[in-house]
């Protein structure tokens, strides 16, 4: 590699990087998983389908890193708006509010088209097939709850949250009624939605002995 | 109508109706929504597609029909064990052992793989789909979702639930995990999961003050 060369020609992979990553998500969000292809991902990209192909081994592999890519441009943003994201949920000492900002920002996510598109074709995709459902899970979904459990175990240890509580089972009801309520277009994903599940996690639902 | 001929033929059509949803719920569930189709159904319930033709608009109602039966087979099993059903949660005055009995019923359910292959394929076609998203909420999951108001209305009339709790905000902590857990295969579906859901709800997470 020649000292000249190699700053441009990364700066060119890393261009060529984010427009598949770019086309792979727009083309899942606009036409869902099983139609999009390699070659439709490349001609939007503009790039020959021989450079996907090297770069990826499949079609799934394409899309969980344009994900991941996306989650780590999210998470850039949220660095410098407050909001929470790959780098951590914030931790101010008032469990409630942290929470509520990072559900707030979650809702915000999912409400958008650019984002709500691909994540669902993504996600129905993970729903049928259990082997992209794994990798899914793995690579995206569980780093994502494991922040979750840091903020619930950093509360327990400020005797904020019961200690009997497991952190891993706790998140899933501040997390889980969201996504059902996003997947499956029951009723409107709203910020109060968002504040009430906070709540209602938090206290209970029974009426204190 | 001959005096003769109706009940035979009532008794005839019940037969094929009931052929039709069951190998409609098995194609589905082996092949997925998407490669179900009319005449596969039909080959295998043994009718002539003009059958299901004449009977149903499209596909997505014959399932949809298929299903609605399912529950309601359910739900005449469930009355004769003593579980859940179509026909209300049980009401002993102790809701937590009521909505553990459910929460378990369901977790046997979705780990049942004559019931979990189709359940997650027209879910799957929900999330996707919005159109059949909307009938699959409106005619199958809302009024699920409205025996836990019901139960959970009781419960605050018990004083047994806070009263400023919205049963049906606070019926997704209940259910929305469980779902969550089954359609992305987190982690297991168990029994003990169930009890500890409905624990969590109810008790909340917080430290008590």
């Amino acid at each position: 590699m020649s000292p000249h060369k190699a700053p441009d020609s990364s700066r060119r992979s890393d261009r060529s990087r984010r427009a598949i990553h770019d086309a792979a998500l727009a083309l899942v969000g606009e036409v869902g998983y099983a139609r999009t292809t390699i070659e439709g991902i490349a001609a939007r990209a503009g790039v020959g389908k021989q450079t996907i192909y090297r770069w990826w081994p499949s079609k799934a592999a394409v899309l969980m890193e344009a994900f991941l890519d996306m989650g780590a441009r999210q998470a850039a943003v949220a660095d410098t708006t407050g909001g929470g994201g790959e780098h951590g949920i914030p931790d101010t000492g008032d469990l409630a509010a942290d929470l509520k900002l990072v559900l707030r920002a979650t809702v915000d996510e999912l409400n958008d088209p650019a984002i709500e598109a691909p994540t669902r074709a993504l996600t129905a995709e993970a729903v049928i097939d259990p082997a992209l459902g794994a990798r899914f899970v793995e690579n995206l979904l569980e780093p994502q709850l494991q922040l979750y459990v840091t903020r619930l175990r950093s509360a327990q240890e400020a005797g904020e949250v019961r200690a009997d509580v497991d952190p891993r089972t706790a998140l899933e009801l501040l997390i889980a009624p969201l996504t059902h309520r996003w997947l499956l277009r029951t009723l409107p994903l709203t910020h109060d939605y968002a504040d009430s599940v906070v709540d209602h996690a938090l206290r209970g639902l029974s009426v204190r002995p």
